[in-house]
């Protein structure tokens, strides 16, 4: 498909906002990655795991994309080049999931759940990391539901990140 | 506030939209007694517990709300009083959660999980029905993530359902 | 079809939050004459002729559905029965003009446009008072553009609309 | 604001999904301005000026942004580096219109109007092109209500659309 060649690959970064300093380095690293590899990082554009992993795909001239729930397009975080100011709150995490190739989960709550439950009703490959406290560690490995979905992917190093992410990759682009 | 006095109390009731004949039968009675309490049933005006329930409150004569997904007015299913017609696709699981002052919880798989996110992040009682397989079942009696929200309540039958929503009832209106 | 019968007939009401005192006087007109044929108000839930149809509505034991931009279900107007909190900000327009089987413009501005040609696009019936200022008047008995739509109807003075209103009610319900 | 040294400017450009062959023209031409600039192409991602001004961008090796109504990620014109797929339909446009620093209004219809309408309230800087007809032609150099916004700004050849945004992008940039 021609759309394809044009498209990049667009990889979704999603975790909690809150700052935790193990899971931001973590984030960093994927993000620095996703730069190096020439793809496109998605994430929600607020603090913690999605800053991290912006400034990890800045700091290697890689391209980001915020998809924010406020209204003003100058609220994201501060690495993000360029803005969905989807001014829809928290429906956003609807458009997220919808709006990635695949999906890489470190740690997370409620809200990274929602984004989780979504990837899944899309049927997107998504890779959690187990090494991380929170909803990637629990998540990982399993189903959210009855869907013959493949499982979630459990990732149990940063390296099985990069692996998995690659292993997929082929496959899709 | 004199808003409460003219709100009605709104229940939300969430499950999955495929017909399971049990679950089916315990939404149908959960939304009769919702109508028999003259309060207001909410549900995602699909298929299933969503029918059942709003069928079960229509036969004694009670106001259902269906929050659908679809563009289209027409869509919901039949024992629907009033129709929300988003048109925002699976987003509207973010609305069906804020509209409620408190939801049941009927089985379920991915997409009522989704609900049950967004239900903790708006910190809103939630009663899960563990007798009844599903996301219902699996989550009934625990958190979602870290925050210090009650844990959704574990209903280990109907009665509890019913003795739930009532207590919560008095407290809220 | 059988939805019909137990699915009450919507009108929404639209125009702007700012107080304007012949506008609201003109909206609780309105929200009483609904009130009167048993039909539910839809309004946005916020203040100026939102609120004032809705007191129209209640003083005449009717139900008004208030559908807010915003997360907080008691954000709403003092009037509303029953109130959607769509938490996706003025998205919520689109929502506003898919629920509605026929819909009145009082006044009005930019916001009430919105959901004009979200109506127009869903090819609802429109009344637009041209005896009231703003969109309502500036838009009557026009076409939005090139759709061969029914133009929007032309009602000046209050009579008008709810004849108008009845004419359209006998076809649909 | 550092915000501003990594984000990229963002011009959305909306007009009717119909194929006219003058507009599309107009477009592509605005398309490959952007491109040069090394702004960002922002539109709807579906066919008519949002393809042609898409791959005039491509064409100069810009980078374009399809903020589509759909579900799926695939259903983008071909001209998509990235694609957001909101998934809420035609509640898009409110998405569209606060996801830009500027606006270009190229002809288009009902839906073009909710877009200004939405960008009015947001008060974004909006040029249109009174050279092409439909929407841009009629509501060039007008306001669209008593708000106190500088009036939508009236192209009447391309090289007024040229010169107006360099003029707003060297005041925001």
């Amino acid at each position: 498909m021609e759309n394809k060649r044009v498209r990049k690959f667009q990889v979704l970064l999603i975790g909690d906002s809150a700052e935790f300093e193990y899971n931001n380095i973590v984030a960093y690293e994927i993000g620095a990655f996703i730069a190096k590899k020439n793809w496109v990082l998605i994430t929600g554009g607020r603090s913690g795991v999605m800053r991290s992993a912006c400034k990890g795909a800045i700091d290697n001239n890689g391209l980001t994309v915020s998809i924010i729930p406020d209204s003003n397009i100058e609220s994201s975080n501060e690495y993000s080049s360029i803005v969905i100011a989807t001014g829809i709150g928290f429906a956003r995490n609807y458009t997220n999931a919808l709006s990635c190739d695949i999906a890489v989960v470190v740690g997370g709550g409620a809200g990274t759940l929602s984004e989780i439950t979504y990837l899944w009703l899309a049927d997107k490959p998504i890779i959690a990391c187990s090494f991380v406290p929170g909803v990637s560690k629990e998540y990982a490995g399993k189903n959210i539901d009855y869907r013959k979905n493949s499982p979630i992917i459990d990732a149990k190093n940063i390296d099985e990140v990069f692996y998995n992410m690659e292993l997929i990759a082929q496959k899709l682009i």
